[in-house]
């Protein structure tokens, strides 16, 4: 073995124990509001079998699955002349498993296969890395962790309510202000393409408007009128993009503006939604009726959710919606489910950004008792375990090296206090404790600093 | 997309709800020991460069790393003539990822990127799963979690004696009883080799001592027998596989036999370890020193240890010791550390096969509230949130199905209470709570419940 100076692969990360620990703090902050409210977690392989994969994430989506050579002798068993082959046939020769993309896929795969064991109405989170072979980039990676909340088996618009306080919970559990919830319905912006002249070309349709943040009604118009839309269709669309008001009078607007049935019924189902979010949780106004709002439409059949940032700093950190035939593909029609997807790695920079990690999460030893060499070593030990006893994260620097090196240890890893015990320490039998934020010291007892530390 | 009967790659597994809170449940009282011992978390990718993972694990180890297909058109890069190439050597120009095959390498490679960054002694734990192509077989996965402890930086015997503590503080604080950790040394075993007269050929030797439990003194000497050993060197070698008492008595009995220098230096740090361990902990009847217990020798360079169940129902659950070299493959030479793994997979079939588990794991949500249709919905909602806002991890059953039905699911999912709100309950502003371990009713306030809970 030749020494050789190591790496990571590109768009992968390490995590240090800091950032473990605050990782840790959302991750356990979004479980506990997902348990509350009734959510069961999931856990699928990293691997999934090529056959589940392919196909249902577009054709772009094959090609940045990550792709796991067969193990053993895989070209033995490869049928075609390698020489007249490309990477394109030969891979589903030579890999038959792929790296899990998303978590709905793996969702849909086990529903299916474990269908006489659910209870439905399923309620389930998942919380694990997923793997895209995307061009790295800032706040892009290969490997992130995706977090999902989806309820399937029900058609209750009581789920979307939820699903939006959940949203709602987690944020303020998290410290995180200035957000909002924007929802919207897949039956509106389908009521609004045929509105404007362009039945079943809602897709087009959004596109545009969902840049109408960054250029502007104006830039929208440019862009819907290169796809052939007439000033008259422009004009018809124009008050739509320009509602305002409560969430009610924004409703009221649109249905005085749009008697079709898609429209219709979108906007009664929003309405009951808005009206369930009230019942339970008072007027929220975070949650914002937004008919601009577009998203996921090739899988999305009603209600859809986006979280934003209000300062604009950074794009959704979560989204969801409504859909009707998650396991189709699988075999298994029918299955309709409502569900949304937090986005850790954003979180994560909103709240680092606003400091917003409890000071705790920082640290998890409590004391470090320092090591003077052997003569106090029979006295520190017993006082370390002593303080475990009690329940207190603790250390005992391992080597009787200098001071200054172990203080400093102390500094680096956040520890609050540093247990001094030199000669006088173990005749009198206390610790002198050092407070490394205030520099105060004090000599008391081993039971007298437990109790301090338990209050 | 055509319909498929979907699977998951063999050697693998999806965990239910219930399996991964009783994994979580495991997970949580490791890490909840690690840290109170001063240890932190780290994570590292899921891939690795094949060139940090090749070579580490010997012939068989690079066989059965997972090999992640580069992504793109792979094949363009490829130089050899395709017809004349093997997988042997096709491998390397067309993959240059590795899954995760353990978390020792990860660690190795992360200590020795970030040497300038990390405060040592670096006491780190790591618990994420890897990955083996292994034969897949009862007990044994292709996708499975592994949880580890080191601390590297220091050589201090402390290191030792804290493992030893938390190894048993981790099986203690699961409920788990019936287990020995044994620990050596690999001083002693070298020393053994030297006094039985196959000085260097401790490796070998180990390999038939280590079979003790199984064959027996007589199958162990049959089998070096057929290595070589003569009558008298089997005859020097007895009574060391006879050893028995105490800690110390063992101790002694073996410097009497054998006084050459490893075995006396082995002697003494294992003496010096013991000793550790009492100071902190009094006198463990766990900890049992074991000079025929033999592991990792072409890795370990001082103590080792082990954790077995007494009944013998499994193997190894824990293992671990001292190694010198960590790092040496990457280039920093002279990195000494100690530590130990602990299998998940074993843990969770003893707590399982011996019923470990807290009842509170299998259930998150206590309270299911039943849906008698929109007359009670307003009501039933309200009393939702107010369960919720208490802290009360709480459900609405969302549609009004056959109040059967509705109890079918709280049984499955083992909810401990059915709060039943019909037209009487709306009325009196009250709940009908039914408890269904006693299947005992009660007419209550939703106050009142929720004091009832809290108590």
């Amino acid at each position: 073995m030749s020494q050789q100076k190591p790496s990571i692969p590109k768009g992968t990360r390490d995590f240090s124990p800091e950032v473990v620990r605050k990782r840790n703090y959302i991750l356990t902050t979004i479980r506990n509001t997902f348990e509350k409210f009734g959510f069961r977690p999931l856990e699928t392989p990293t691997m999934e079998n090529l056959s589940v994969l392919m196909g249902k994430y577009g054709d772009e989506g094959d090609q940045l699955i990550f792709k796991v050579l067969n193990s053993g002798d895989y070209l033995g068993k490869v049928k075609t002349e390698l020489a007249n082959t490309s990477s394109q046939k030969l891979t589903p020769q030579i890999s038959e498993k792929g790296l899990r993309y998303d978590l709905t896929v793996p969702f849909a795969r086990y529903v299916v296969m474990n269908r006489n064991q659910i209870s439905f109405p399923f309620k389930r989170y998942q919380m694990q890395p997923v793997w895209r072979a995307d061009r790295p980039q800032k706040g892009r990676y290969r490997e992130f962790m995706q977090c999902d909340a989806d309820v399937v088996g029900t058609t209750s618009l009581i789920c979307e309510a939820e699903m939006l306080l959940m949203m709602n919970e987690i944020l303020q559990n998290l410290g995180i202000e200035g957000y909002q919830i924007n929802i919207n319905s897949r039956k509106i912006l389908t009521g609004l393409a045929n509105y404007v002249g362009h039945q079943g070309e809602e897709a087009l349709l959004c596109v545009a408007i969902d840049k109408l943040d960054k250029i502007g009604t104006q830039g929208v118009f440019k862009e819907l009128a290169h796809l052939g839309y007439t000033p008259e269709q422009l004009k018809s669309l124009a008050p739509v993009l320009k509602l305002s008001g409560s969430n009610n009078e924004k409703i009221a607007q649109l249905q005085s503006l749009i008697s079709n049935n898609e429209t219709t019924q979108g906007l009664e189902e929003i309405k009951q939604i808005l009206s369930y979010v009230t019942t339970m949780q008072g007027q929220l106004d975070t949650v914002l009726f937004d008919p601009a709002l577009a998203r996921g439409l090739s899988y999305y059949t009603g209600a859809i959710f986006e979280i934003k940032m209000l300062d604009g700093s950074i794009g959704s950190i979560s989204g969801g919606g409504r859909y009707d035939n998650l396991t189709g593909v699988f075999g298994m029609p029918d299955v309709s489910g409502v569900g949304f997807s937090l986005g850790i790695d954003r979180i994560y920079d909103v709240m680092e950004a606003r400091k917003l990690f409890p000071d705790a999460v920082n640290s998890s030893t409590q004391v470090l008792i320092t090591n003077f060499g052997k003569n106090e070593e029979a006295y520190a030990l017993a006082q370390l375990a002593q303080l475990r006893a009690a329940g207190i994260a603790a250390e005992y620097y391992p080597a009787p090296a200098k001071l200054k090196k172990q203080m400093s240890y102390a500094n680096n890893l956040n520890i609050p206090f540093v247990a001094l015990i030199g000669s006088n320490e173990v005749t009198d039998k206390t610790l002198t404790i050092k407070e490394m934020d205030s520099g105060n010291q004090s000599t008391i007892t081993t039971e007298t600093f437990i109790q301090k530390l338990k209050n």
